[in-house]
């Protein structure tokens, strides 16, 4: 039987383009090939690579249970069963435009308005992203991003558009910030090699950094891509997950201030996977300042409108304003303890983070730990961690970091005793390291010398017997 | 301010392959403008060029009232509420799969099986039709489609990948059967213009014609794309529709009778939104007999995955076997009783429509009220449809038809009393067109010798007090 597969099928069949033969889908692998589960599998692998908000669900449930109307599915909703099954209009439920509009508003503080009629609908950010691609750019044009940036982005933008994405090299030397001039080398870059620049690509709050971007930063990017005409895609699905200063700031407040900035080349992707935690639910915005690209936009959230199900269920719970502003105080109050949980366990064990205010994750320092500082040694600690140490965490270089070392440790999406067990195993990583660094530091020829050892880390026991360890934290404890 | 849309947008964003330049959707809007009410607006358009399937809603409703554990929204299913609205694996939920393809096996009356690991997600069954043209055809290839087809198929397998569709001239002579003659000229053709055909597209049974594709047919079609070594996209989005002799075939049983023929040339597309009536839910499967196609398709299924919310749904609804068998009958017998009364109203007014078994539509034979057997004069009629008779209807052009004076009517998404409106209405054009026949025939010249006229049609009146008229059917007053 002929089964000539390169033949008959397509090239981005036979292509990698979808960016699965990486570390970052490897991890995922190995968590699934064998998960940790407390009593089960005590020495299974922790999830530790998944960016997925799971600290405020019952949140979420309690309202589900006080609001049957909201569902179609429920004594008190199912008249309208009929009436939203059949509703398949690419424009999506006018009320959950408007609820959606309301909610963008609030969570950037109502220092900002959207218009719901701007507002597309998309299969998760995923979609959003390969809609924006394939409005803005041909195959073969390029959109800049700066690098560390989420491994999504290779599969989102370029699979099937024929886009490319070109890195803004940035590092830790100035905690991994964008410069005029990194934008400019990178711009620079493609000019050489022919390659039309058809924009820019912002994540803020940043995947994998969990920081955000300052005014001066993103007034600094309004104006490149308005010299040069080309488009700002912001990528803000982890606008609410911020939970300390500084504060989120939209590109949409930005634009209001410039007002000699051109409207037209201003695109923002969002989603409620991040920020309410409802990754399953495919529920992707795609909000264009250019009127065509809506118009374009929302002809193509045919191949990826969200169920009118859901959209119905979430048009009614976004309305209710005291449900939302209790969701996303108790949010941020419960993402930030957690990041202290992590954060401050891995201080104490002498391993540094990059200092962030928002995302579900840190940006984790193990430079140290290295053997040398090349990728190569990156991708042999992340053998160790993953198989001995029995996490999953993703390598900077899955992210396109430029410098090694540099890993994505996620923390929303376990409870607090698999987080206390994840620490705990990291502690011993840390601690076997720093035994044969000694070792070797007693023998006459010392072979890393530029590895400095922490002497003062505590044991990982004693941090969570300690009653000023952030595991205590009141707000940590309020969940169920 | 610059707004050279030309230039900053692609050149996907600025063509028409979207399609909705076309009658079709011309249509949709005019009712959009002036949505008929039988007190609100009973002068507005009536909507008769929607394929939605709402007869049978009522046997769904009352099974989501009695199933409140079904859902993630109610007391009885609220627990579940985190793993369901948490779970983004591109595979889609296990029972989910396995009630689908379960429910797929049903509506072939279990003569073939459906591996639920084959089953592929999409936003859609336009999403399943793009994501397959993706996977198998790179842009400049092209796809041989019988006509009269589906204007959404220019959109869903053309627009973002740049794949061609050639059409297969079928024509009234056979009513409108495809034929190996008529195959090997389109293959021909797109070979003469060096345009190399990846595959063939059926749709069985056939939107718009309501016919469903015999077992000669689909194995001559079979016997076709192996000797040519082409895949087979069958588009099976109603299968679940036919309520009459002949019954539906599946390309699935023509497959396990033909040893010889090779599976990795063989994909199915399919949806609920036709068959359960539940476009709003946007549940589009992607069945491969290809394991690469099914690898390829599952990556990309991330653009466009179905809600998890709606998966747990209609993971119990297509499990409960009583009730699926329930509505499969219950739902054949309403739109056959529907069916006959539509077509059964046309020929008492002496207008005829294609022989059908299937689907949410009758293909309706205006030829004789054209004013000349050309596109214009069909466009004309067309617009006196929409304008002056006050219902919606798509004319055989948007459906690239190759014969002048076919409308497509829809039939399943009203009640009985608006078909009867509709009904009508239709009577009123025959009547005043044959009138002003009878007036020209009684003239020296007759100008349009061509045109026969019916003398033996009754008035609509007549017919709507008739006992023996279609509208009386048990059956069809079941309904709520």
């Amino acid at each position: 039987m002929l089964r000539n597969q390169d033949q008959i099928l397509s090239k981005i069949a036979n292509n990698d383009g979808h960016g699965e033969n990486s570390a970052f889908f490897d991890g995922w692998k190995a968590y699934d090939a064998d998960p940790y589960h407390p009593t089960l599998n005590p020495n299974g692998v922790i999830q530790m690579g998944l960016a997925e908000n799971q600290l405020s669900m019952d949140l979420v449930e309690e309202w589900v249970r006080n609001n049957p109307k909201a569902s179609i599915c429920t004594a008190e909703g199912a008249s309208q069963f009929k009436d939203i099954a059949i509703y398949q209009d690419y424009h999506g439920l006018p009320e959950f435009r408007n609820a959606v509009a309301r909610f963008m508003e609030k969570v950037r503080g109502n220092r900002v308005r959207f218009d719901p009629d701007r507002i597309v609908l998309s299969g998760g950010a995923t979609g959003a992203q390969e809609t924006l691609a394939f409005c803005l750019a041909d195959p073969g044009d390029a959109l800049l991003v700066p690098t560390p940036y989420y491994p999504g982005n290779d599969r989102d933008l370029t699979w099937r558009t024929g886009v490319e994405l070109i890195p803004i090299v940035c590092d830790s030397s100035n905690d991994f910030k964008m410069t005029r001039d990194a934008l400019e080398t990178a711009y620079k870059k493609a000019q050489e090699s022919n390659t039309k620049v058809k924009g820019l690509l912002l994540n803020n709050p940043s995947n994998p950094l969990g920081t955000v971007l300052d005014r001066e930063a993103l007034s600094m990017a309004m104006k490149f891509i308005n010299d040069k005409n080309i488009h700002l895609i912001c990528d803000e699905i982890y606008s609410a997950t911020f939970f300390d200063e500084p504060g989120f700031i939209s590109i949409a407040e930005i634009m209001q201030e410039s007002p000699d900035s051109n409207p037209d080349l201003i695109h923002i992707v969002y989603s409620l996977s991040k920020d309410l935690g409802f990754p399953g639910f495919r529920v992707g915005i795609l909000y264009s300042y250019n009127d065509a690209v809506v118009n374009c936009a929302r002809k193509m959230s045919s191949f990826g409108l969200v169920s009118t199900q859901t959209q119905r269920l979430l048009a009614f719970m976004l309305s209710d304003d005291a449900f939302v502003e209790k969701f996303l105080a108790e949010s941020a109050a419960r993402l930030g303890a957690r990041r202290g949980v992590l954060c401050g366990g891995l201080a104490q064990m002498g391993v540094g983070s990059l200092k962030g205010s928002a995302g579900l994750y840190c940006w984790m320092d193990l430079r140290r730990l290295l053997k040398a500082a090349t990728f190569e040694a990156e991708m042999e600690l992340w053998r160790v961690i993953v198989n001995d140490v029995r996490i999953n965490v993703s390598p900077g270089a899955s992210f396109h970091c430029s410098e090694p070392g540099w890993f994505r440790v996620c923390f929303a999406n376990m409870d607090d005793e698999t987080m206390r067990v994840a620490l705990s195993r990291i502690s011993k990583l840390v601690m076997q390291t720093n035994n044969s660094e000694a070792a070797a530091a007693r023998k006459p020829c010392r072979r890393r010398s530029k590895l400095e050892i922490s002497l003062s880390f505590k044991r990982m026991d004693e941090i969570m017997m300690s009653p000023h360890s952030p595991m205590t934290s009141p707000l940590v404890r309020t969940r169920t």
